[in-house]
């Protein structure tokens, strides 16, 4: 095996965090926890994350940040109409959720919640994980067509509904939210397309 | 001042704790900040609340519950058509929001997040939390003669798509997702009312 295919102490770290970001959030994910879940050694985070936990969790919330950006381009290149790639977000969130047995969420929402107050750091790179998402749809309604207000308003509320459903799908364990709102995307993307007839 | 007039002990660790909840979520709020922020001694949290914190975040739920329901009635019976009744949720939640500086969100998404894979109490009781405010706009959908089937997914989409939103304007201390969300509320309660012309 290459030194390329064993990920580094830094990588496991920022991993194990993703994940239990994505399961449990900020507060409760104690160091100690991610090093363990990471397998990596308390020394590593010492090393790599020399300003403590808020740094290793805004590098976590960029990874899973730059992981949910590929699913989007996964749902926006797979072929159809607008209104089809954009509720495909929807499916394939649905999709990744129903797999990880509702275990794993979004890898932002939750740690932003629990720091509006307390981290403009953590604050930062949610929004910014945020902006990401909204602007790859954002440019694929522009490519469309579609105005440039009505495609930033639109892709606001597709993230916005599906951080929204997917609350609600964990809490009930079953992915009818996420498909609701697939159902709500197609008719807001149908709605704003050049040539809707509605 | 007659004694119904003072919060007893009991409210006042309630309406800190839902304080609490709503601003930074269950892991972050301590015991003893939430009895110090109700101004209760510990000693009545453990005479309510020999369960310990999760006991007490339920009632928290329960409460916070009760108020947003509150919220929704009068969006529902401000006048107007039903979406114009269903996008003032979206209105009054983001008044409210910004009236707190986007310190406090919901009372229930934070902890909800948080406990998925660890508080079955929690996550019974927000999963009430959002049927009783699906509820109360289902049936208002279906007053109007919108189908049980059509009125139920609606509900579940406004009441997504204002979570998702309050989480994005919460993070962007701006209500333009909120703002965002009305606007799509009344365009899928358009859509779904039976005299709708799309």
């Amino acid at each position: 095996m290459t030194s390329e295919s064993q990920p580094s102490s830094r990588d496991r770290l920022v991993g194990a965090t993703v994940r239990l970001l994505r399961k449990q959030g900020y507060a409760a994910s104690g160091v100690s926890e991610i090093a363990r879940t990471g397998h990596a050694p308390m020394g590593s985070f010492y090393h790599y994350f020399p300003d403590g936990k808020e740094q290793l969790a805004a590098a976590a919330i960029d990874a899973g940040a730059a992981e949910y950006a590929a699913l989007i381009e996964r749902a926006l290149t797979g072929g159809g109409t607008l209104p089809e790639q954009l509720s495909r977000v929807a499916k394939l969130t649905a999709r990744a959720l129903q797999r990880s047995g509702f275990e794993l969420g979004c890898p932002v929402a939750t740690t932003a919640l629990e720091t509006i107050t307390t981290s403009d750091t953590l604050q930062d790179r949610a929004a910014g994980a945020f902006a990401q998402w909204q602007g790859i749809i954002c440019q694929r309604c522009i490519d469309e067509g579609v105005s440039a207000s009505q495609a930033s308003e639109l892709a606001m509320n597709v993230i916005a509904l599906i951080e929204g459903a997917e609350l609600l799908a964990r809490v009930r364990r079953s992915v009818d939210p996420l498909d609701a709102a697939e159902n709500a995307i197609r008719l807001m993307a149908t709605t704003v397309l050049p040539n809707a007839t509605q």
